[in-house]
């Protein structure tokens, strides 16, 4: 994908190592569109009255995944204890989401969706490793 | 504003207090709002260059407080780790501009950002107070 | 709200009408927290299997004006070709998400949902008046 | 990525043509990233004061992106014209990014991000063809 080129580009690099940024920005985009996607199937099923948790917990994921991604994707003048934070919530969200998901594994999206969940999440753990 | 009583209207509503939620989800809100418009107003002023920080500071902030004013919105199934975290991360976003803003008052769109920015923190830790 | 502050401070003001775009700009924000929350109440309705359509709408809506919201709070370099174009969209996802949930009035969120959906609705269409 | 797999398991599939509408997706979240990059590059370069207009852009383009990946995304329930609208936005806003960025070529990130938002509208406009 191109981000990773334009990421390359700037002309201020950040310090913090960019395959870790990288992967963790690939992983925020891919685990907000397969939430979105799997409340979205969650929704359509027949027991989706049994789904209000994992429906709920991939909503709150999307949109903290988007944050996340943005927040890291941004190289000028950064700050850590921000950055820290909104990985943390990301990775939080993640955990909530696939633990909920992962109830649900008769459904081939909630275990796709678990799956790309618990990736995110080791992406934005690498981040807080990398950013101390 | 009519959130306000969409929120109310919810068929099992959450036992954590409304008072306390409403004000955080309205001062997301309006932060989001300003720091969106701080950032563009920053964007255009002749000492731009200097404001580098505030800008991204502020994009930062607005997409935390976008997430977490969602967040806090649904009270279907909640996660307290989840919405913690989130909340938690939109405190921190919020500081971090207003100390940032707070280096530019002479720019009057930085004060009234970083006077918004400290509502919506203080909203934030009203929450983390009430969640435990 | 402060946003309409931080709105009139920026160093190089629009010459489109404020309070066209501020109204446009608050209903916005309303709109998208009230169709988060009314999606979010219909998920725990005991008939939610009939609210399918509600909910969707109300999630594609929220997003809709999240972006139009942004778009047109940013004031610096304006391109009205695509500010007419997403408050267009803006103004066709609410009126989607109105008469959606006005086939569904004995939820009173679905109401009052509706309402908000129609004034952000005509908040946009006076923006698109104004900007010609 | 997975996005594309949960959203082959969803269990009303849209009769919409899958290739064009995932395309699409992928594009708009590559998009909404490379402008989220282009616009936090242009900032930090020295003659950041020639870039309002790009910056301005590519955040409206960022969030115009988000939104219609979004819509994309979700199958339950459709409603043809929301998505054509959204789409239609979305379209705009690469076109005006892809043009003001091209005017900044001596930024090898503008140069990228022009591309990604040509690509992207390219990936809007079969939507729009596939949808009628």
């Amino acid at each position: 994908m191109s981000f990773r080129e334009v990421f390359e580009l700037h002309p201020h690099p950040t310090t913090v190592d960019h395959e870790v940024l990288l992967r963790c920005i690939g992983e925020c985009l891919d685990c907000a569109a397969s939430c979105t996607s799997c409340a979205d199937a969650c929704l359509s099923e027949h027991d989706s009255q049994e789904l209000v948790a994992a429906i709920r917990l991939a909503l709150d994921c999307a949109d903290t995944c988007d944050a996340a991604g943005r927040v890291v994707t941004r190289q000028s003048a950064p700050d850590l204890r921000l950055m820290r934070a909104v990985v943390a919530a990301c990775a939080t969200a993640c955990v909530a989401c696939a633990e909920e998901c992962e109830r649900h594994l008769h459904h081939p999206h909630c275990r796709v969706c678990a799956e790309v969940c618990r990736r995110c999440r080791k992406a934005c753990d690498e981040v807080l490793a990398a950013i101390g």
